[in-house]
């Protein structure tokens, strides 16, 4: 077979649209900004990838429906001209050539629909809770800083010091030196060990000031809350188990 | 080397025959009802897959000579006019790369027998022996589920909480997603700790149902009352070394 | 770069030769009767496989010069008729896919010299020293046997359990399914502790009666005594330190 | 996407170039000394080799800006005549099949501007900080040996005993199995505990000499020094922690 499968839905005439990557990764930020504007903005889904980079392996739904492991891409034209393209899915690919290949396929559909900027979502882990979290940026070039910085994302030397691993990076590597697009990089914080609804809000935040587009966060704020009041009890349980408040890193 | 090898032994004239899978998995019921329905019907062999996605390995009957290890498909004609084909085999691909490539493959030879309709059989890990297993299901439609619910099959909802992962599930996916094939999966019940004929039985019971067919599954039953036994006494044995019935989860 | 380079060296003019495989392997045995063979018979080396399938390394002779690691074909007519191939190397396939390529190159080159007829040579664990090596068997095809038994292979029921994994089992099966040759499997006992001459010994005793051709084992028999004296004088040691004879099994 | 791509940034014409490797590797000696060269010599980048072979990320400078993992090329004709060409990078390939790949195609690009003689450089692990480093080598003809001899390399039997893994053995055995090159194989003793300046120095004074070039090493001594005077200061406080100078083979 071919190791990468496109089935296409419905494929949209587009002039510059901005692709936007969110997919699973460290708190999950990505895909949890992803999945929030494709469906408070009611996106379309224009087409389905299945590979073998993706784990072999079907989900089902309440009705017991199958869904075999898949990225996909939904696309909006908003307010009759600003064009934004989404790819988010159940999955990276597994392998270092599959994050590769798959990124690549992503930017090769993205081509076509004339895209020439990119921005891609993921978390930056902070290890603890973190009571506001930043985004941090990347850029391709230096020039697209400037518009970065204006919408909240900040720009900490040395961080992160390893780079950005995964398809944030990789897609936005790609773009920059196979595909001749620019872009940045998106890093909600995130403590990165539960699905965390915060850091995305904060992304949501700053990519719809970025892309100058509204859309409310209200949803993602009672999600972070939620989160919030589970924590603070699992703390309170472990300071009345005699833990001293020092030692609470994982929660706080 | 091609990295799937397909030796043709006798491919029959087919009209629409079912795809039924059992290759080897948890507690491996998929393979021990695979290989006990192609035993009880008399089935003949048609092909047999040789592949690197299978372990580099030769097996030795008692006379001494080898075998390698393969994937094969049998076919049968029941009634003059039902017709089913089932494949099995030593191994499951071990790569996904491998699952991927072997179930296309398997679909290709299928859709060539103008196979639209597929069950997939494989085991559902419940960590315990269980009194009477379940035959939980999935579909690939909606409509389908009916006819699997009059047969037997349950669809408890969450359950499996995290899909169904091997060839089990990307045989039914990738029939669904790229050869417009429809089906289900039936997964048996089983604590997973041994090769398990009393989920295998539940098996056949619920398929051959769902096919109209008539199998007898007295062997089977034979073969559970061995195993019950056999762990009936462990648990006694632990028992009597002072172990309380609490702690034997393992067993029962 | 191809997956699999060969480089040709002095390809022969071959009739029907015999070709016989011992790579590295438990105990070391194949590759130690292998070695063995080539100088005891002067074989001329036919040609190199250069593979990436193989680790990126290179060796160092005792004069510095580098030598990339390899597999390679050895070809001797003796006595003016009997033809034997031998393959050798530094290292056997080092993944699922290598030793499946890997084998089916080292059969390809063989049926272009006109092989139909393959031994593999390979070592079979006891876990602890044998007095007396045995060499088990398998074979292709059933008939084979009797030629193996007269040449003393024996055919214990159930041994080994879990087949032939690795080249020793891949280039029998490959040559069977894929190649319509035939042949057998020589399995050396050995402990597999270190690699074994004395497994090896046996080997080289029963292939050479197999193919009724005759090679001097002495200095197998010599390195099989040095050996022998080594692991004594450490179970010696042992008890010494006050340790039980019955807890000496991985010496004795 | 293709495995490998490289962009071409500006190849120059030349007659019979030296190429040298220099990668990440132990004691990070061979990238230190091929970046130490690169920046004295004043080099321009030639390529860069993007790859699925390199891990899926990017790097972030202190602006901000990001930058694919990659290797590049770099070239100088010196004094008019003598021409190199070094080759570092952020990676070696990540897998036995990167190893070769990338290796390859280094040299494909290296036999297109006409070298013929490769030198590699690479770190030899001590274990144990070395006062003064040796530089180790292996050829592969041993009429390059005496050459290698006068610039100061050290051939001593059996080291390294493991062979060469990794890009300094698999350029070199490439080089002179596929591509007819001929060459060595340089290695500077290190620790292997940290990125050694030290080792690294020496490589640059055994390289020049070799190939008839100068370069001052002068900053890779002041680095050597800083590293020493960090490693003496954990040394003397280990000893004021009670520890044994015998205890502190990890630093000395």
């Amino acid at each position: 077979m071919e190791k990468i499968v496109v089935n296409e839905i419905k494929m949209p005439k587009t002039n510059n649209p901005i692709l936007i990557g969110g997919l699973p990764g460290i708190g999950n930020v990505g895909k949890i900004a992803a999945d929030y504007l494709i469906d408070k903005l009611s996106m379309e889904k224009i087409c389905d990838i299945f590979s073998q980079y993706l784990p072999p392996q079907i989900f089902i739904d309440d009705e017991g429906v199958t869904h075999l492991s898949r990225n996909s891409l939904y696309y909006k034209k908003i307010d009759g001209k600003k064009e934004i393209i989404i790819v988010t899915g159940d999955f990276q690919g597994t392998t270092q050539e599959g994050q590769y290949e798959l990124s690549y396929k992503i930017l090769e559909i993205a081509k076509k629909l004339n895209v020439t900027t990119v921005y891609t979502m993921g978390g930056y882990s902070t290890g603890r809770i973190v009571e506001k979290p930043r985004v941090l940026g990347a850029v391709t070039e230096k020039k697209l800083k400037s518009k970065m910085l204006k919408s909240g994302v900040v720009f900490p030397k040395g961080e992160p010091g390893g780079g950005i691993v995964g398809s944030a990076g990789i897609i936005l590597g790609l773009s920059q030196e196979i595909f001749a697009m620019d872009g940045g990089c998106l890093m909600g914080e995130t403590s990165g060990y539960f699905a965390d609804p915060k850091g995305a809000k904060e992304l949501v935040k700053v990519l719809t000031k970025l892309l100058g587009i509204k859309v409310d966060v209200k949803d993602l704020e009672l999600r972070s809350k939620q989160i919030e009041q589970i924590t603070e009890k699992m703390q309170e349980e472990a300071i009345n188990k005699g833990q001293k408040k020092d030692d609470l890193g994982y929660f706080g």
